[in-house]
């Protein structure tokens, strides 16, 4: 008998299967330059430092290390997130925090605990791609949120929450993908006022909310009134290191209790050594200080593509000049797309994302984020230089 | 406003909140012994060659070990888990394994796959307790397949899969928990043959595989025909170390596409450090020599449980003689409550678990699980006595 397998849903890659196909041809293909992915700068690491973390619990706490620990984290490495988020604004009790499987997993756990199909989601537009698949997967109706550098469409904010018994949003003002912008003091103000007003519950989605360029900004959740409607969600994988997967989530106590009972059965705790590293790490080293040393790199990147850009790029192109994060979202002329520039550009030795898949419900196709991040000024000059002359030729 | 959340479904914690709150007192309550959790032996682990390996990773490939990865796993360690499974009889194709952050994730992504509300899912009674919770999130209809030293009753698997168009069967063949037993060769070409015939899918458990005292064992997936019905669970956590939340699934490729994408949607991937130190550990280290290390060890501790059993219990107490795993599943007379001895022993100086959560669906109350893995000889025989103390005082 033929096996036909029964699935729950159907799940197709974030991307159609031939741009796939070709990001990750692309990724192993020799010479060719990568502006694709969130990928933090490798050379920024502080790799000697984490190595001597990880030496450091093996030889002083090897077997706790190597064994089973509890849902909710490990005790130290909770009160160090918790310093951390205080020094940003936000008041942490310990029942209100969650040591996750990096800021995906976060997601993941809140769209299982507090999204049924058919609820109503407020999502920024463009945002995050694995957010869009994450809460996709508890099939509610999205409502895009127009976002850009210039902000969040507020009065659309307002006719979600108006229109909606209770409404649930995903949002990340302080540090949006792929805009890289931050919301003002001021709207931020109004979307504490607005939850707090028609009881809606935001999701903060705060991964980039330390990679500032100008100031640094505090998140949602440390303005009045948000401790109980805004849920903050963390990681350590922008500001130090994605591969230990260790991320967070902040919610009220009752919020977190559900968590804590959630994430023991979705994969019964995080990492024991990542967070005993990480742990480490933080006792001997300030994180503030590796973000500093950080963040002149990722403005020189920056800027090398900003400049680039305006040499290569035709006119009709525009681009945003981000003030926070890892990348530069373009926009090209509507009738290009940006899937045919990608199977030109790779051949010409440079890869990058395709726009489409940041849109949660209408996907216009002349979009494409340029991530700077983990590239050196003179790689990304020549990339963009690749780039325009593949745009030019189309 | 009072703030109400709308929780998608409420989780309970998987014991009684007053057995939770007690062990978990207990876990860090002073001169406790604890018969509680399925626990590695920490003493067993092998620590300096893991610090070498982590050293090793960050020494050559730490830029590699600190970034993202893709979410089927590291390449490298995924052809090793494959020679591993190679090494029991189990052939695996490079596009039929993920892998997981621990089993445990391995089992949520299945059940999130494959699981609908409503479903009939066969399932061991008893079976391991977080498996009953993560089956549980979906909300199928759990057919209780009564499971003990004497094997499984495959009279019930018979109806089960005879009386349903499709249906999901969540069994552990080599090494069930927490009985301490294998199936028969038999049992287990009875199993791969009614799948065949009923459209049957079999998640297999396989964690305690290699946890075995008289002889190896195959698993399910190994019998003929098994390659398209018998999905494998594995893991590191039992034979080598839970804290690094390294597991796998083998399954047909038609099903590791789809789980590859849940993975990377779940939490982008499984930590990138923790899979190359385990692949470097591997290629430097035999899994099969530490197992072989480790087994008289666990079955000292197994034999040392039975004899205080045998010294320390009234008559009407009667326990297996597990064969494999970590753990001895102790029979109460009906009238006595697992969850009243568990109080008067942590006072006594001993920690175990009721048994009542192993059930899937009637949850009798005399039944508990005392684990002999994590403690020596003399401890165990200890904590047994004091457990038979606490016994006849109830």
């Amino acid at each position: 008998m033929a096996v036909r397998f029964p699935f729950t849903q159907w799940i197709s890659p974030r991307q159609p299967p031939e741009v796939e196909r070709l990001l990750k041809s692309a990724a192993t293909r020799e010479g060719v330059l990568s502006l694709a992915g969130g990928l933090p700068g490798e050379d920024l690491f502080p790799r000697a430092a984490l190595a001597e973390a990880l030496e450091e619990v093996m030889r002083e706490h090897g077997r706790e290390a190597l064994q089973y620990q509890w849902p909710e984290g490990y005790g130290p490495l909770r009160e160090q997130v918790a310093a951390m988020l205080r020094d940003r604004g936000v008041e942490v009790a310990q029942d209100e925090l969650l040591i996750t499987s990096g800021a995906q997993q976060a997601l993941d756990l809140l769209a299982r605990l507090l999204l049924r199909p058919g609820d109503a989601l407020g999502i920024e537009s463009p945002t995050y791609v694995a957010a869009i698949e994450v809460f996709g997967l508890q099939r509610p109706r999205m409502v895009p949120l127009a976002r850009g550098e210039d902000g969040l469409d507020l009065a659309a904010v307002r006719a979600l929450v108006r229109g909606a018994e209770k409404s649930l949003l995903y949002l990340a003002p302080a540090g949006h993908n792929p805009s890289g912008s931050s919301l003002s003091a001021e709207a931020c103000e109004s979307l504490v006022e607005l939850s707090r007003a028609h009881d809606a519950l935001v999701i903060e989605d705060d991964a980039y909310g330390r990679i500032q360029f100008e100031a640094p900004r505090r998140p949602l959740r440390s303005y009045p009134g948000a401790e109980e409607r805004v849920i903050l969600v963390g990681t350590f994988s922008k500001a130090l290191t994605p591969g230990l997967r260790v991320g967070w989530i902040v919610a009220p106590p009752a919020v977190t209790a559900q968590l804590v009972l959630l994430k023991g059965i979705a994969d019964l705790q995080t990492n024991t050594l990542g967070q005993m590293a990480l742990s480490s790490y933080l006792e001997r080293h300030d994180l503030d200080a590796h973000v500093a040393r950080c963040l002149p790199r990722y403005r020189e990147r920056r800027d090398a593509m900003l400049q680039s850009l305006a040499e290569h790029m035709p006119a009709e192109v525009r681009w945003t000049r981000p003030t926070c994060g890892f990348s530069v979202w373009v926009t090209l002329p509507e009738a290009l797309a940006a899937e045919a520039l990608l199977a030109r550009a790779i051949e010409a030795g440079v890869a990058f994302e395709p726009g489409a898949a940041f849109f949660p419900v209408e996907t216009p196709r002349n979009y494409l984020r340029l991530s700077f991040s983990n590239q050196t000024p003179d790689r990304i000059a020549e990339a963009v230089a690749r780039l325009g002359k593949s745009l030019r030729a189309l």
